[in-house]
This record gives structure tokens, sequence and C-alpha cells, in this order.
């Protein structure tokens, strides 16, 4: 048995049988050993910022990590603001990168380059595997390390003569390593701040505690205290819609932040972290929270924070509570597309068990309130800012939870970086509907002029422009198998989205906003 | 004055006239102060690995840097695999790229990435301007080290405090460092070895000894010692056509370089490296040249390679020749779209001063024959085995060269990583011409599957099969505002190439080969 065939049998029984792949010549024999060895699913991407963002999102719905194939430093190179969107979200992520023979890399052939190096910066855990008889080995502990919550990269760097090499030997799948508790001290911490009561008290969720679970026992909390609920800026992945409790996000806009956060005394993180905002900027503050609130950590990223939340509901006696009423599902939006209308229409026609995937940028961040009495659904967010994540993400959602619409809600300029994902949905058949609000500018960069003090003249403005020529997005898609339309009116909207998902497949819709 | 500001003076003053762009928010600054700056030219790119290449390109034909503005240590990464060939082409850059206020980078917020750790693997010279009165001489220094012979990538990280706060001092540009000779004994050790004379003397050229007057004097030495001329096998630009010596390169393939470089006893490196392969094979050698080979080194490439071939012309008295005569230019090819009917097309059409961006990849391996009695035109290569080198080199090319039509022979799976670059064709009207080999497979990876020995089966085919669903490639382009055609016969391709010929502005054709 060579190495590859190692590799590949010791990621199957570690559980992960999903592969995306960009592969090069430093992997055939990689690519040859998922002929030999049945069980894991390929998936190819054109552009190696496909594979890395739909890594992301399939790990976010199945729970588990996916593999990636990636050939060599500059391979990697292009799937690294993916991976480092995926870092901000803590998905596992187990990253395959071919690279050169072990002696043949002191030459530093055209490709050689630093991979070690580059991988470091978005991964928990770095190997380059120099031996065929523990390629299998490191695969396991590349594995094991992925899944050490909340979750992170994990990044095997495998030169070709391991691969090759006769000699592999596969490897055990090695236990998940435990999650570690809140500390008492934490639990009675908040728990005090909460028994005492009074305005200003905010429990900020992130990470599980936007799960089904951790909802449910926040909105007990929430229900039993008085306190409010708030959820991070960007979140992996929230359980929202009828019988989930409603949780606004921490606005993107500095002065929208300040203004939802005002009055906060006493700040709970729960799995999430202090807010910072996005960027400085001249004379605004660097924390939406104000500077004399007191922070209490229930839990940390790293530790379990539904059981956390629950050790909290018991300390507080906090009762069961009926899932919040919203009042009746949205009707489509009318006349004109604005974010209302969008939001409406979404809300309104997306089915049972849909996935969000959620790029819209500045002009889906009024989202969230026309949504919630939808049916329940998971709304998956772009959580490092690194643009470009949605298309992929979707794609990966929906290889990770078979059977679920993926609705892609996609700014224009961002879905350029990665369009190449629409291909991958075509092969796949994947049941995507991408949503593409087409401002054809980059309108959160006018916005982010305006904070910054500066006043546009006309190369600038032509920077924010991408309406020169106009990108045809049906024509786009259509190039690469997935039919689309395009229409300027809610109505137009409602029709092609209830046509998308009485379909199988994917199917593209240009707004024209 | 504010950072931004000094920074642009800056640029302008050191002779860096051009800039690729995708900015975010963190360059909002350096964006207002080129409207109130005049003299930049401004070229946006809708994707970072666009904006890479195109300085590539630009710097290669202009033969002085262009800026890039990168947004944070993403943006970076997205540019990081066409920064990675221009390094290998050692070619002159001034990345510019923006990141997090100073004081706002401890706070970790979402798109904060470790960008120096990233830029280091690419740049030979990487620094953060942290102060507003100096990131003008830090810029002016840039400039500087990007254009130390041969030419490297200078990468200035700017937070954005540095560029808003007031108090930037315009830096005078700074003396470009001399290149400093070849040594007398690496010119005379040369000479010995090429007066002695024999069978088996190879000159290979790599740097300035592929421009017209490096060729001139490889010529001379060739004509006056009968060694052989070989170039590297890629190069960032080779001056070709009448007039000019015709080199071969080394191939690409292990056997045919074997085969190429057999029977060379003595190996003369001018500017380029002892061949390596790509990648190692079982069973095959790392280098194509025999191991027995002596080699000599008459100028490295940081050297002044041109004036060491002059001086080794002096000191073997070479006297002057007529350039030579390889016959009547090419006739358009006829039938089957051939690589040699694809070449002979080529060839009998360009114009005078053409530009050629070469990323045919495995179609292209043969172009050079069929092209040396074209008129004069210079040939860029791919150089670092990065794909999706092509599309963005010819876009930023025919910036760097206004007036001259740039041709690129571009292989189908490799431009779809930076398929954006056509949308910014379009914008600026560039006289490009792009020729897609649609052959719908990653064609060189069955040849690598084949090399390492592996036996391919169904997934592994997939996975090198870009063909389902087939990409349409005038529709595409066409989605971007450049108009295309697709053809299957030489005739077609003539036609279509004459057409493109005769029109200014981008055009596809896709040759489905």
């Amino acid at each position: 048995m060579n190495g590859a065939e190692s590799l590949v049998h010791t990621l199957l029984k570690s559980g992960v049988t999903t592969c995306f792949s960009n592969p090069g010549t430093s992997e055939m024999h990689f690519v040859a050993a998922l002929d030999r060895v049945p069980g894991m699913h390929c998936v190819l991407g054109l552009f190696e910022g496909v594979v890395t963002g739909a890594a992301d999102g399939y790990a976010r719905m199945a729970g588990k990590p996916a593999a990636t194939l990636l050939h060599c430093g500059p391979g990697l190179a292009n799937g690294l603001a993916n991976l480092h969107n995926a870092r901000r979200a803590a998905t596992p992520i187990v990253n395959i990168v071919g690279d050169q023979a072990t002696y043949h890399r002191p030459l530093d052939a055209p490709l050689t380059a630093d991979t070690e190096g580059w991988a470091r910066g978005v991964s928990g855990w770095v190997r380059t595997a120099m031996d065929v008889r523990t390629v299998g080995a490191d695969a396991a502990a590349a594995v094991q390390a992925a899944m050490i919550a909340p979750g992170q990269i994990a990044t095997l760097i495998l030169p070709s003569d391991t691969s090759w090499n006769d000699g592999g030997i596969v490897a055990e799948a090695l236990p998940r390593l435990p999650t570690p508790p809140a500390s008492p001290e934490q639990i009675e911490r908040a728990a005090v701040v909460l028994r005492r009561g009074g305005a200003g008290i905010v429990l900020l969720l992130g990470g599980e505690a936007l799960g089904e679970a951790g909802l449910a026992l926040a909105h007990r909390i929430s229900a039993a205290t008085g306190c409010r609920l708030m959820a991070q800026g960007s979140n992996a992945k929230v359980a929202r819609g009828q019988g989930r409790v409603s949780v606004d996000r921490v606005p993107y806009v500095v002065d929208l932040a300040v203004k939802a956060m005002a009055g906060t005394k006493q700040l709970i993180l729960a799995g999430a972290r202090k807010p910072v905002t996005f960027f400085a900027y001249p004379n605004k503050p660097q924390s939406s929270v104000p500077e004399d609130a007191e922070v209490q950590i229930l839990a940390r990223a790293e530790q379990d924070i539904v059981e956390a939340l629950a050790r909290l509901v018991d300390a507080l006696g906090a009762p069961k509570v009926a899932a919040p009423d919203y009042g009746p599902r949205s009707e489509p939006g009318r006349g004109a597309l604005t974010p209302e209308a969008v939001a409406a229409t979404v809300g309104a026609l997306m089915p049972e068990g849909a996935v969000i995937a959620d790029e819209s940028v500045s002009f889906g961040r009024g989202f969230f309130p026309l949504t919630r009495s939808a049916p329940p659904h998971d709304w998956l967010n772009v959580t490092g800012g690194a643009i470009g994540g949605g298309p992929p993400l979707a794609t990966g959602a929906a290889i990770g939870a078979p059977g679920r619409r993926v609705i892609n809600l996609q700014a224009d300029g961002s879905a350029m970086y990665t369009v190449q994902a629409l291909w991958t949905q075509a092969r796949e058949k994947l049941d995507v509907t991408t949503v593409i609000f087409s401002n054809r500018k980059y309108a959160i960069l006018l916005g982010e002029l305006a904070n910054v003090g500066a006043n546009p003249g006309r190369t600038a403005l032509d920077m924010m422009d991408i309406g020169n020529p106009d990108i045809d997005w049906p024509k786009l898609a259509g190039s690469m198998g997935v039919e689309g339309a395009t229409t300027d009116t809610a109505e137009g909207f409602a029709d092609l989205l209830a046509h998308s998902l009485k379909r199988s497949g994917p199917f593209l819709i240009e707004l024209l906003v």
C-alpha cells in the first residue's frame, strides 16, 4: 500500500468522506488512490477559493470536516482567503496540500514555495508528512486536531514521494478530544449578575449558543431574568425561523453598533467575544460596548457553550417557556426591490429546512426581522470579512445538507471573486438558488469612504464602480451551466424564487437593485 | 498632507505611474489621495489575482514597476499565486497592502490576519509603515528595493492610521542600485571552455540574455564557437521573430528535456539556473542535464548579464554576424486545430510588435519553431507554475506596452482561475486577443498521471474533466463585456484572429481542440 492509499483509508476511517479538490501534478497518487479506495465523495472546484469555501460550508452543515486537496503553495494560497473565513467561523477542515518530493524541494523548482509558512496563518495545526510509514497516523492526527472544539483548520502537507512510496500504514481514528466545561466560577459569576437584574444586561451569543438547543436555553434565561439577547455580528450558523427565538446581531456599521449596544452595563459572553469594530475609524470607538460595561465570560469559544447555558438555566431556576411567536409569516414584497421587499419575499417563500448562505454585505443588513417567522432554517454568514465566501459556502452547504434548499444571498462584487463556484453547482446538480444583488458597485466602500471622512472624486469613484461594463449575470451563470434570469421588481423576484424552489439543481436570479 | 498623499506623491516621484487596484475599507484614504494627487493611472481588477498578475505583465513590458493596491491579508492572499509567478520572473512590483490601524490590530477584528507572514513568501522586501512621517520614505525604499537587479517584489503594508494621519512627508526618489558585473574569473572560465570548443557546449540563457541585445551577443558567441544556445523552460520575456536568433527552451516533459540536453558536457549559465525538473518523478532524474556535465556561471541572475555576454564576445573576439534567416513566414494552418496549425496561424498573422502572453500549458509546447519567422515580437511565459497567470499577464502587458497587440495563448482550465481579467480588458478597452484552447480537461494532469505511473479510474478521470458541464467561452466573455466566438477549424481561427487584429479592444476566440 502506498502512502496516498493509507492516507485515504485513514481519512475514511476517521469519518472524512468528502474531498473538495483542485488537484495538480504532485497530487496524482492521491487522486489515483481515490479510485482504488472507494467511499470518498470527490467534488472538483475550478479554483481553490471555491474548494476551501465549500469545505467551510460543508462542515458547518455536516458537523464534521471535509478534506480539501490543494496543489502546492500557490494552490493553498488561492484558498487562503476562504480558509481565513473558515478560521473565523471555527470550522473544522482538513487540508491536504500536495508538495514537491522531500528530496526535490532543496532544488527550488519553479513551483516550490513556502507552503508551511502560508498555512500557518490560517491553521491551528500544520504538519508535513515526511515518511510514508507515518502519513496514515498524520492524517488521523489532522482529523483529531480539526475537531478540537470549537473546530479549527488542520493542514497536512504531503510531499509527492510520501504519497507514492510503498509502506503506508492505515491508522485508526483518534478519539475526539473532550470539550472542556466552563468552570463553576464562570457559571456563578454570570448567575450573580442575572439574579441581581436591572437594566443593561446583555447575553451575547456566539458559536453553538446560536444552535437550536443553545437558543432555547438562552431564551429561557432571557425570559426568567429580562436580560437582552444579542448575537455576534457574523456567525457560522444561526438556527432561525418559527419556534426559535430571533436574536439581533451586533451591526457592522459602527454608529449603528454603538446605538445597538448603548446602555449595556453587564455583558455576558456565551461563546462570543467582546465586540470590536471591523475597522478603526478616525475619532470613532473601537468597540460598540460602552467602556464602563463589565464583562463576564460564561463560556469561551473552546468550552462547552450549550452545557454552560444549561447549567446557568439550572442555577437561575429558569422555567421552560413557549417558543416566541413573531406573528404570521411575511408576505412577498411588492414594487421596488428594496432590502425590505427582498427580505419579505425570501421570508415568505423559503421552504422548511432552507439554508441561507449570506454574503449580502451592505444590501442585506436588515434581512433578519422579516425572516424570523419563516419556517425553521439555518443562516450562515461569511465570518472573516474576506469577500468571495458566499458562492462556495452555498456550494459546500448543499453537499453537507442534502435535500435542503440553499439560498445564497449574494452581493455582486463579492460574487466575482469565486464565481467559478457556479460551475461546481451545475456539475453536482446542487439545489442552490443564487440571488445576486446587482448594484454594480462596491457599495460598502462608498459607506466606508464617508466613515473615514474621505471625499471621493472621479478616480476614487471609479475604483468602486463595477458597472463599466455591466456584468450580465444570467449570461455568466449560463456559460457555466447554471440557468438564470434577471428582474427589477419584487413581484418578478417572487416568481423567479418560487420557480427555482420548485425545480432541482442550481438557478441564479439577478436582482437589479 | 496625510500619509496616503505623501505615499502617492512619492510613488509618482519614483516613477511608479500605474496602480492595479482592488481596494477595501482600510485603503479608502489611499483611494481618496489618488484624486487629489493627479498622475496615477488606476486600473481596477475584480479579483486580486488579476491585480498582481497584471502588475507582472505591466512591468515586464514597461521595464519599471507598477504598484498594486490590495486589501488586508486576505486580499494579499488572493494575489499570492501570481506574485509567486512574478517572483520567478524576477519582476519588480511594489505592493501596497492596506491593513488595520496600528492601534486596532491587537483587538484581532475579523479581517485581521498575518499579512507580513503571507507577504514574506513572495517578497524580497517587506515593511510595515508604522509612522505617517516616514511612509513617504518607506515608499521610496520600496521602489528602490523592487528595482534591485534582476527585479523583485517589495511589499509595503499600510495601516489605515498611517494613511489618514496628518504629517506625511514626500520623499525623493532613491537612486537605482548598481547591478554588479560578473567577475573577470566568470568571463574567463566561460571563455576557456568556449575556446577549447568541442561537442556538448551549451550556453543556457535566462533573464536579460533573452532580450534583443543579449540574444544578438549570444548569437555571435554561438556563431564563433559552435556552442549551442538554449533558453530556460519558462522566461519572463523573450525577444523573438525576424532578426532575432531563435532559441529552444528546455522542455517541460522530463523525458523530452533529458533528450534535449543529452550530450551536454559543458553548461554555461547566462542569467539562467541549472535546469531542474518541475517535479520529481519515481525513477526519473531531477535534472535534464547529464550528471557529469561541468557547469560554469557566466553571470548570475543578479549580475549584469548583457554586459557579461558583451565581455565574453570581446574575450572570444567573436565577430559580428548577420541575423539568422529562418526562411519565409509560416502560412496560416488548414484543417484540424492541431498545435502546429495554431502556431502556424499565429506566426502568419501576428502584427509586428505583438506581445504573446503564453499560458498554453500542454497544448502550446511546440509553438516556438513555427513563429520564429514572424515579425519581431515578445513572448512572455507564466514562470512559476501557478496557474491563472495568462489572462492577467496579458491585461497588464497591454497597459505596459500601449499600441502593441497582445495575444494571450491560453489553456482553458488555467483561464478559469483569473477569468475576471476579461472584465478589466473590456473596461480599459485593451487590445488583447485571448485564444482559449478549449480541450475541456486538465490535459497536463493526464500526462502527469502517466508520468508518476498511476493508473486512473473513474474518480481520477473526473478530477481532470472540466467538460461536465462545458464552459461556453464566448458567453462567459460576453457576460463581462468582451466579444468572442468559437471555431473548430484552422481556417476559422485564421478568420477570427485576423478579425480581432483589425479592431481595437479585446476579443476572445475559443478553439475547440
